[in-house]
């Protein structure tokens, strides 16, 4: 494998030169435990700054059910340039009406009079509860103790890694650096997943030809002196290579966001369609960024203990190799054999066999191998089982991490979806408990 | 309400005129435990024979990966005649390739034999895990067993439907009388279910144009005597109101069946398109008998706790109100909150939002009714919640059956989903266990 173009870095979010972060628990959920992270409350409540306009990207949930602060995020990426971006977890301000599309809006009002700037230059992320109205009083006193405590430390970028997580068991954080000629360009990342995780996301929310189907957040952020238009597009390449191709549960949110701001303080020469390898190494490290965040989020799905990698090769046409792969990934009871580390083929061709994929019985092999490895240890030949043994199968699926292969021997169609199995422990978690409703989940 | 045109009868497969069953244990899992149902193992081979040739109607999987059984039974009731009925579990004969064609073809050939009928006369189902060749040696000896033991009895009728169970908890069985002029008829019926429960089934094999998507096996018999044609269509127009309208885990398994053999014995005038009481009382016959088997197997789900009627109305189209029940119904965070008995209209919400459906959320009304009643409390009206207290609504969730109904309001297209919520023990079930491979499910 040849030498990545880019090296990791320490942090995330103020990696990149000319950003600031800070993260504040200001009691969304008002579990009324008293106000301020010292009080040893995971945080609430993030703000992610450039020191100057950065051009912005943002793809969106095609969710026909969208939370007010996408709505409102999309229209103002749209203009190509943004500052800020206000987040909070614990409340999604999804299905809240009027009155939620005036709550998002004020939030980014409440960050611009602090920090002196126009609302429009303002995004905002929420994700939580489903139909719960925003506690204001709370949200504004959290947004103004974060715009004072902004600052360029990789823990003030960990703090907002914190603030967003709902579910996740722990924050998700990414950095690289790479060269465009003379200079050194950084991007830095951090997102949050756990549970209604299938995102479909598009850049203005129409939906994709291939219809995909968490709120999965993530936040982008680089020095990186690039065109919007560029921005854009690079966005969409990387986000349909990553984070459009996990599934936790099959459940697609209100909320899925991932932002990009870029400020172009690594003075770089600008990169736009027509640049050459700076494009290319710029688009390499975001699609790094973005598809490490995005199995970060499988990895840490709510009761996940396996991590599994799904290959259809050789479909008809690659939207069928990508119903195969979903159908796989999405099947109740594919994910719970997965849990009981059984190679149930049966239930996968079955799966593949109800998908819209065309698919001929008697031609497709079906074989597992371990996490990065190439050989692949066949269960199903042409349709038929080998004589490979059930117990070698049994370890190859009883790793943390392996992948499958299901190869339909039909055309050139590919498709990979990065997902997991289904656990109790998912259940446990997702039933809730009705007599504390503060404490139940989107 | 009106009364029913039918009343309820004891029994089931036997309580038509004119025909025997018979079912035993023969060991098709090869758990070793010694053959014969007198060691106390449930049984695993069952036959249905009419004392006459009959009208044959059946309906299967939509899979393209469809069993071996299913392509031969498929076949022959194609020829509108057949006799018998031969069927196991332990064993789904699906992913076996030309020896698997053999084996279900050598199955109804031993029925046959023994019975003295031609093979094509008989038919052959099969249900359990994919991918393991059928141990022949058994399975003859038991249909030989069963051959011998048929008669009329009640208790043979409730032989066959334990020896058709795979994770069913309990034996599924349903018989109801009616009039036809002067005559008395009855219909009888059978089915099995637990998991890989998303029936979508056509007489042969073709998807429905509304692609819709366990294995269920369903066996129906009645003394009515009928034109084979006027049986398909009868049989189409209940199973699409039944077992095409149920979703346990949503997913459609490769043998899903239902078969009908009505063999006249009653001695009605021969009910044809152009009856008219004749059909109708039939029709609405056979729609209950179907529809009740087809809730037996929702409540009788693999780990379920609660069964939920999921009613949508007012979509554009009735395709659209089938695409939202659907998403509603087969999304696992809305069937774990079920679980949790948490009225979580947001992840409803969230569900319909991406689904195939075309919604309006300012429009969108969600509420719930104890199961049977028609008052309907509110969650939401056009979009915004009610000022119904979440207490109220917990308590309608907490029934062990309630209806969930959302009213899209943009048309006049309306669906039912029969469906349940998703639980630790389905997933604990459902993982098995890799060191004793004989006892993993399908």
């Amino acid at each position: 494998m040849a030498k990545p173009p880019f090296k990791l870095l320490e942090g995330s979010l103020t990696a990149p030169r000319g950003f600031r972060a800070a993260g504040v628990f200001c009691d969304i959920k008002r579990l009324g435990t008293g106000k301020g992270s010292e009080k040893g409350q995971k945080r609430d409540l993030g703000l992610i700054a450039s020191e100057v306009p950065a051009a912005v990207a943002g793809m969106y949930t095609t969710n026909q059910v969208c939370a007010a602060p996408v709505k409102i995020s999309a229209e103002r990426t749209a203009k190509d340039r943004a500052q800020v971006i206000v987040v909070n977890s614990g409340n999604a301000n999804a299905c809240t009406g009027k009155r939620g599309l005036k709550d998002a809006d004020l939030m980014t009002a409440t960050a611009a009079r602090e920090l002196r700037l126009d609302k429009i230059d303002v995004l905002v992320c929420s994700t939580g509860r489903i139909g719960v109205e925003m506690p204001m009083e709370n949200v504004k006193s959290g947004i103004i103790s974060a715009a004072r405590l902004l600052d360029n430390s990789r823990e003030s970028a960990a703090h907002v890694a914190e603030a967003i997580m709902t579910s996740d068991s722990r924050p998700k954080e990414i950095a690289v650096e790479f060269r465009i000629g003379a200079e050194t360009i950084r991007i830095g990342g951090i997102c949050k997943g756990a549970g209604m995780i299938q995102p479909g996301m598009s850049p203005n929310g129409a939906r994709p030809a291939s219809s995909l189907h968490a709120t999965m957040l993530g936040f982008i952020t680089t020095d990186a002196a690039i065109d919007p238009k560029t921005l854009k597009r690079c966005l969409e390449i990387a986000v349909a290579q990553s984070f459009n191709r996990i599934t936790v549960d099959g459940d697609m949110s209100t909320n899925d966001t991932v932002l990009v701001l870029a400020n172009g303080v690594a003075g770089n020469k600008l990169i736009t369609r027509s640049t050459r390898d700076g494009l290319k190494n710029f688009q390499a490290a975001l699609d790094h960024v973005c598809l490490e965040l995005a199995k970060m989020i499988v990895r840490d799905g709510e009761g996940v203990s396996r991590f599994v990698t799904v290959h259809v090769h050789g479909a008809k046409t690659s939207s069928d190799a990508e119903a195969a792969a979903r159908a796989i990934a999405n099947s109740s009871l594919v994910k719970t054999s997965w849990f009981g580390g059984d190679p149930n083929w049966g239930r996968i061709l079955d799966a593949i066999g109800y998908s819209a994929a065309m698919i001929i019985e008697d031609k497709i092999d079906v074989g597992y191998s371990r996490s990065g490895e190439k050989k692949i240890t066949y269960a199903l030949k042409q349709g038929v089982p080998t004589t490979v043994p059930f117990a070698t199968l049994v370890k190859l699926v009883a790793e943390k991490e392996f992948e499958l292969h299901v190869f339909l021997n039909l055309g050139s169609g590919h498709a990979v979806v990065y997902t997991c199995d289904l656990t109790e422990e998912y259940v446990e978690f997702n039933k809730g408990d009705v007599s504390n409703p503060a404490a139940l989940g989107g």
